[in-house]
């Protein structure tokens, strides 16, 4: 059975800050420069979804990717577009909205809901000069 | 002597919010919908100066699209990458940041300052799916 | 009162054969080559809906993209999306389905629909290398 | 001697429906939904040849993707840009034509073929929205 | 009878230098930076023709596309491509290889040999990040 | 810890030219076709760093990517920016500078002196239509 990875891009914005209250207000500046600045700023973040697995001979799919799409809208977009990373959504209350760490939550919404196939990685753009990958635990 | 439109793209980010304090609660969140969420959200603008002129045949030129560059960074890049428009660029305190406004203000402080040729429109991407062009008054 | 234009971008795909039955098998060969192909072909169009305006001091907009949007999903994307121009769309049956024409029909649903502001462009992109643009009649 | 990949980016456009005919018409149409539609749909597909390879100290090259274009040429565009999937290509008289499946076909055709390196996968964009890798069986 | 504008993109790539030998090195160093390198560097050129006219009704078209790519490739591509602007095309040997001056030379090898419509814009895309646009004279 | 890939995007010009000169001028010209052009040509070449790393806690980054962008200014772009490759990089007097040449070239110059994780692949395009990747000896 050949086997293939498929992959949805789809997108969301949102307000976020870099800042670390476990460390002094000198060391947040120097760290994230203007990612610290205290009023926030704000990206439009690209998301690639890649699910490997089996064509299922039946329909030519590993997965249906409006499936992918729809996995995004109701467990992603539907939290973080639009949002303060900061003050708006609980699971960075203990962690910094970097880019890293946001592909990490979408990772954690998006992987035990995968129909078929499975998730192997997110891709994340926080502009069109970076972005990160993450690929699991 | 023959006349050419020269380009330079170039960006930043930030975080707004769309809310029309003079009007109600209700109004703001029919009217703008999640554009108008408390906390902020943002975005990756790329903005295009367009500036008309003769060609200098001593350079090839209509103008050093560097300086237009450095334009940029002084009098926009400095002001708003990394801000939040609404609580830290006194310009919008009496207007809305839209895209058509961003657009307005970045014209404001490039077209005075264009060495040769002249600014004739500003094209500024709020996301990758809607763009302004504001062309002065 | 400060003019601008404001542009959404949007997509449908769908299929298509260039063939003028008024004219000759061989006309129509030689004419469109690999476009008049008897079982269709198609592409992935890439839409721009331009519009020209005020911008309104309570919104900061010309017309909200967001409702732009809007009607090309019920007036565009719900005639044309995964469709055979030639087969499935009357619009066609009198016209050949070319790029300018596309842009013609995208016009006549939507300039006399937007709410705010003036249709001045369709922008259509029938691959990543050519487009058309139409401003009306 | 170091290795490398090398890619060449190319495309073609062509129509195509999703319709499995060993199921009912609810079956289909509920698998598939607009991408049924019986009069078929088209697409621009973006495809990326990738071949891994050591560097050859003659000429620097992996593989001259000069000669990996004149393949795909000869044996992917030749065979289906400007096609009918469903009724054009014999190679999908039993299989479906969906992105996973056209990856599949072009790496038969390619794999073989290349002077140089081994390719290790085919890209296949259907829109700018999603795309599919297939790595060989 | 309908209008519309037709595009075609295209590119190529070749080396230049900008260095005016009328004035002096010190003076070609200060206006030109690392663009007055002695050794040359290079450029991906992207190029738009941009024709405009009316749809003839026999064939949906203001002109066939494939046809100003011909164009290209006879009068432009043949000449630009894979060249030393500076040392290989004499018409730059009394003008300096700018943005602007290659779109004025775009301009006059195409503009005279157009079949249908009228060229209106060559438009030139020096890096992702700038670019020019020439009407005519 | 969880891991992550994190990557920055950037780019620099040059010119070029493909020639072995241990061998005769036809064999030149048959291997490498314009790319052999005397008089060099060139390409806007647009970079990727990826660095693999665990995610730290107190920054949520593997790396700064503003590190890796100052890295790849001082180390790279101020060696080939703007520059002949064949004529004024001393590192490509013994080897071709071919794309997956360069690749090797960036890789030597980043990967001792990422801060935090690891280099794990410098992908190069040296046109939008073809690039390369390399992962280290």
């Amino acid at each position: 059975m050949p086997r293939a990875l498929v992959v949805r891009r789809t997108h969301f914005n949102a307000a976020h800050r870099l800042h670390n209250p476990a460390r002094s207000d000198a060391w947040n500046r120097e760290t994230f420069g203007p990612c610290n600045n205290p009023n926030y700023h704000g990206h439009n973040y690209e998301v690639e979804l890649q699910v490997e697995g089996e064509i299922d001979p039946e329909t030519g799919y590993v997965v249906d990717v409006g499936h992918l799409k729809a996995l995004f809208d109701a467990h992603v977009h539907a939290v973080l577009d639009h949002r303060n990373l900061n003050l708006d959504v609980p699971w960075f209350a203990e962690r910094l909205p970097s880019a890293e760490n946001i592909a990490v939550f979408i990772w954690e919404q998006i992987a035990p809901r995968v129909p078929a196939g499975r998730l192997v990685r997110v891709r994340l753009w926080e502009t069109p000069r970076n972005y990160v990958e993450y690929e699991g635990g």
